[in-house]
């Protein structure tokens, strides 16, 4: 009753692969694909519309299909894919059996609206590693920051590694990706101070008040922040390090920041 | 006029690649390979011993291969590698021609000495990532606590990949492995309270006063610290997270306590 595939050579096949691997092309469908139960469940609850579902019969239950297709509010195409088809696609070692395949959907900075007059918002210009965002998305779910800002990414946020690094927490957070010139726009109109982390700064990050509405902008590891950054911040601040290297992780770096303020408000959201 | 290896089949070879992959092979010998010169040097800072230099002409400089040598207290035995043999042990892709093998030197618990009334100690149980171990290590560097303490490892520290993503913090860092029995021992026997952090505890870590003799304990992600931990620690402390997963990377969370105990010892050493 649903479509079946059973040759690895299926261009339906192929074109799950490019998705999987190639930013170029979910950005041309406008799609992106999930693998494993859990993270579909996120990316529904996250609002995504799940337009494609794979699975295997052999690894995924019919009765597990059907709850699933029970909750959505929409029909996806359902495709049953062979062992052998499947086992191409999959990551996993211990893989589930189901591929979703979601609509993208971007969200542009204006349509953040934020429903406190403090908000925290955590921005990351450049990053480059999907473990370091992963790991960046996974503290600002356990923060509870108002949002996440990304300026000038350098990859879709839809890389099956950040996916698969943040735990679905890219899901859960609400983000919005754009240059750093529209950010900085966006903080300043909304009257939102900025704390720009830098290595050269002068300013210890606990010395600073964080209780009222805050960004804590973070950059790569390899360059830092870029200048526009620098020059436009409210004050630039330092971890204060005082090791032979001194060369923090810029997830740990962001998490000492975001939790810093959230100690100064008390852990209230 | 130093021995040459122009074969991948010498078994000089051979040893040097299971050296790199094999734990057992590094614990049997007593040695570890490290690659690059920044590394190289940062374990001679550390107190290592370098039995043995491999270079590549074509890449090393035959200056700079003297300038290291006459640092040395000892004289390593040295060898001079083909393009080919070296590109089949390198790892890097803008690889520097220059490999040193150098003497284990396990810390014991017992040979730790902290100048100090109040040390802080971080304490990881049973890491496994060693992008995880990288990143906790360049936190302890960046925080200079007085020793990392890991409890029941699950690989040796000088697996090639925790030197790489420590950016050579293995090397700055004290550090002392031994069993979780032995080392609840130690800082009960130093009067050193335990503060070991988990998902059930009941106590925030930003109420607790860090500034006496501390360490902090951190278990897995998957599985926390083990009970023999919870049950013999001063108090069990948890971060506190509102978001819709909750799962921080246990790199930042060590980085979000640690930098939380000085704070409160205003980052004073």
């Amino acid at each position: 009753m649903y479509r079946q595939i059973t040759s690895p050579q299926n261009t339906a096949v192929k074109r799950l692969l490019q998705l999987q691997e190639k930013s170029r092309n979910r950005r041309k469908e406008g799609v992106f694909p999930v693998e494993g139960i859990r993270e579909i469940g996120l990316a529904l609850k996250g609002g995504f519309e799940l337009s494609e579902i794979y699975f295997c019969e052999e690894l995924f239950s019919s009765e597990d299909l059907e709850k699933l297709i029970e909750e959505l509010k929409n029909s996806p195409q359902i495709t049953s894919l062979s062992s052998e088809v499947y086992q191409k696609l999959a990551y996993r070692g211990s893989t589930e059996g189901i591929i979703g395949v979601f609509k993208n959907r971007e969200r542009a900075l204006d349509d953040l609206k934020f429903d406190k007059k403090n908000p925290l918002l955590l921005v990351t210009e450049a990053p480059e590693k999907p473990g370091n965002i992963g790991a960046i998305l996974r503290t600002a779910d356990a923060a509870a920051v108002d949002a996440v800002l990304i300026a000038n990414p350098k990859t879709d946020l839809f890389n099956p590694n950040i996916i698969r690094s943040s735990v679905g927490c890219v899901f859960t957070n609400k983000i919005a990706t754009a240059t750093t010139s529209e950010i900085i726009s966006f903080l300043k109109r909304q009257n939102i101070q900025i704390y720009a982390a830098a290595l050269q700064a002068s300013e210890a990050y606990h010395k600073i008040d964080f209780s009222g509405a805050s960004a804590i902008v973070v950059g790569t590891e390899a360059t830092g922040l870029s200048n526009e950054w620098l020059e436009n911040s409210t004050h630039n601040i330092i971890i204060p390090m005082s090791g032979e290297i001194d060369s923090m992780n810029v997830s740990v770096a962001a998490g000492i920041l975001i939790f810093e303020a959230k100690r100064q408000r008390d852990f209230k959201n």
